[in-house]
């Protein structure tokens, strides 16, 4: 074993380059350590700075780091190199979710304290600026006596509207205030905008997989639900979507576009471009739920579908819970050619929300605390994500699959055919770990041998514990 | 004239209560002035503290002064001796409130700053303690980092509940804290209601005049409407109650039985027994809107009509938007027997209110400090009502007809038969007052020569002012 002090043959950038492999492979450095600067490898190692500079750039390479702008070059997430999880065959029959019905107890467990928090899709409060939004509701109660305890009636406050209509620029729309409602985040939004496109027993064309939240909705909504096949990659499948369009009359398709939950995939410009068009001229609306766009983990914030939408077919459901606060409970809609009635509905279903959070979450984006903000969670979810990723993949049985997705905190887990992903749910919550199994995200009973992982928590040994744990669980289900 | 230098056969404290009958009648002294106190009254007067006492006692007894508790005698609003407004003659006919669909512009300037706020029933966000429940918000962000911003699940938060569940008991009931929801305040409540106990199509039995909130719900429920006429001083008239229900099928009834949204009435104990009786014998959900049952005048508070439910067929909605923070949008519904179905469709219609709002308002009702509250805010509505009437009685037309509501802080008022309350209001916005025309009230296009008065404002010239010009109007418009 060559060391440092004995040299080789190799150039000098590659002998160090090596030595930091090796640290990696043996785990002196994990994914997601910082390694030195340059400026401080060069001195450690006695080499100048461009020797420094040209190791790491080809351990960069060699894909064992990655340079972070402004911060540093850190282990890359390696390991993991899973194949993404397989898309369902997905047969083209309506559903009406009935079989998720059972699943409250488990939905329950996704808000108790004393479980690992692997289940719900969460963002965890302390990664949040909790403290800081309330400082602005406590500066904006005390600089009027009465701003904050006014009712904020439909559409909602014009402070926000105006912010959010300014962010959809970053988004491809160009929203006007007058455009958006605002909710009681995405629940009503998406609520609302299932009320005014369908009537009881309308079928709606879902995700397979989607959120099951929206499987309640439905349920309570009396819809049906028409699942459409996904590419983990891609999202909707474009080519069978046309077949499944022609066998069933749909009234409404509900599409999460930007790393879906659960899958975590980021729909192509293209494919939004096609899906609306395809859509929009068969005189479907399109329900837009786009609650993770904002947390993409590096490059540009993605479009919605809402930016090819032709004639106001797309209804765009947005909200700050994943991003910002989840207690806040302030989202948006913009609802195109459904606005006025989406209006009318809004007044009777809850008149405003609450006046100072809305107020609260408006004057952080105002004045640029949000995007700073975002700067900083994005990071924060890109590296969980990685860690997570690391730890499933030293820990999981042979066989798992796992999503890479771009944004969001979410992971997507095909576990062996063996695995049973309710039962090794309930075994992991007789271990103090709650995860969210596949078949609440199915719209008939599939993805029995999958998981979806909730990264949002800052890394903790507590989580890396049990998420080896569960790793075992799963290795003993699987034999 | 007598005058108090010389003295006639009367007795002494005669003559005395005679001085000030004078001075009120000489308008020197106005209806909520205090009058000096007994001791001041004796040493002014040179009479003995008896004496003084009893001038006042004998102007208490002919209805010029009353006594408020350790605050000393105050000049009542005497003037002010109006009928009450007549009952409508209700067809009883199933309607739509499709007449009240152009109204949209009426409402939107219930919230309009610049115009004299007499339209909504909006207390004044000046009386309101929005300062100290934004410190109670405050502090409780402070104390943990993450309470104010995780989701408050459903059924919501337990404090609140069990704060609630306390009270229930001063309404005659013994809820507990299981039995409640916590809701985005009282719309989403009766909107739940509404839908867990409703189908599109299905009737709903209301009071005639009833709150226009819930003609807007019932119209995007697609529900049809059985005005029920009502007495102005004990509600829903019992006896042609069964007539109407043997004619027309209905599903629910929903009644607003404390100091009633617009007329006033508090419904008698008996009568809220007979008529939950005569519903739940039926079979019939009885909605019942409690947004005002803590705003009583003196007294004590007035039972629910769920203190009489015999077997859950009464949905209680309440909030804390009229009597504390109608800017927290923090409410409640006791669903009866529909519980599990209203909790499952709060699930979907919103899932949580916002956090800290919520857990503020459960500090300041388990701190007492809502209750000190409601002795001061109180006494306020009483006054502002009472000046109210009184002001009215000094300009409106003759033959105007005026409720003297025992809680909350709006006049019914019918004027002169020749007055078009629309026209009235039109004319009242052109010179920046806003009031609420009777039509918005009605089923079925009635109370054309009502208005309902908000008094919901603390007295000021700028409201004196403006019902005095009202009256002015309203006289053009009666000859």
């Amino acid at each position: 074993m060559r060391s440092i002090l004995q040299p080789g043959n190799e150039p000098v950038y590659q002998r160090l380059a090596n030595l930091i492999e090796r640290m990696i492979a043996e785990r002196a450095l994990r994914p997601g350590d910082r390694v030195p600067s340059v400026r401080q490898f060069s001195v450690q190692q006695r080499v100048s700075v461009p020797t420094a500079l040209r190791a790491y750039a080809t351990l960069e390479m060699r894909g064992f780091l990655e340079a972070r702008p402004k911060s540093g070059f850190y282990v890359r997430a390696r390991l993991a190199n899973f194949d993404p999880p397989r898309a369902a065959a997905v047969a083209a029959k309506v559903t009406d979710f009935s079989h998720t019905d059972p699943f409250a107890s488990l939905l329950a467990d996704f808000g108790a304290a004393d479980l690992v928090p692997l289940g719900g899709a969460v963002p965890s409060a302390e990664l949040l600026p909790g403290p800081r939004l309330a400082r602005i509701m406590a500066a904006i109660a005390r600089h009027s006596k009465t701003a904050g305890n006014t009712y904020d009636m439909p559409p909602g406050a014009e402070t926000l509207r105006r912010a959010i209509a300014r962010r959809s620029l970053e988004w491809g729309c160009a929203l006007q205030a007058d455009d958006l409602i605002v909710t009681v985040a995405a629940t009503e939004a998406l609520s609302l905008a299932l009320r005014v496109t369908c009537e009881p027993g309308d079928t709606v064309a879902v995700e397979s997989p989607t959120y099951f939240g929206l499987a309640r909705m439905l349920r309570e909504l009396r819809l049906k639900a028409l699942p459409l096949p996904v590419d983990s990659a891609t999202g909707v499948d474009l080519e069978a979507l046309p077949r499944a369009l022609h066998r069933t009359r749909i009234a409404a398709c509900v599409v999460n576009p930007n790393f879906q939950n659960p899958v975590g995939f980021l729909m192509p410009d293209e494919h939004k471009r096609q899906l609306v068009q395809l859509l929009a001229a068969r005189g479907i609306a399109i329900i837009e739920d786009d609650v993770y766009g904002d947390l993409q983990h590096a490059g540009v914030r993605p479009r919605c579908l809402k930016a090819f939408d032709p004639d106001g077919s797309v209804i765009l459901c947005g909200s700050y819970s994943k991003s910002l606060a989840p207690g806040y409970r302030v989202g948006y809609l913009a609802a195109g050619k459904w606005h006025e009635r989406a209006l009318a509905l809004k007044r009777i279903s809850t008149l405003g929300g609450a006046t100072l959070p809305t107020l609260a979450i408006a004057e952080f984006l105002r004045n640029g605390g949000y995007d700073r903000y975002l700067r900083s969670i994005r990071q924060s979810y890109r590296q969980q994500v990685e860690r997570m990723r690391q730890t499933i993949a030293e820990s999981f049985p042979d066989g798992t699959r796992l999503s890479r997705p771009a944004g969001s905190f979410l992971l997507w887990c095909e576990l062996p055919d063996k695995v049973d992903a309710l039962k090794l749910s309930q075994r992991a919550r007789q271990a103090g770990i709650s995860i969210a199994p596949g078949p609440l995200f199915s719209p008939d009973g599939g993805f029995r041998n999958f998981v979806r992982i909730n990264c949002g928590h800052a890394w903790s040994p507590r989580i890396e514990c049990a998420v080896g744990l569960l790793g075992q669980l799963a290795k003993q289900m699987s034999v």
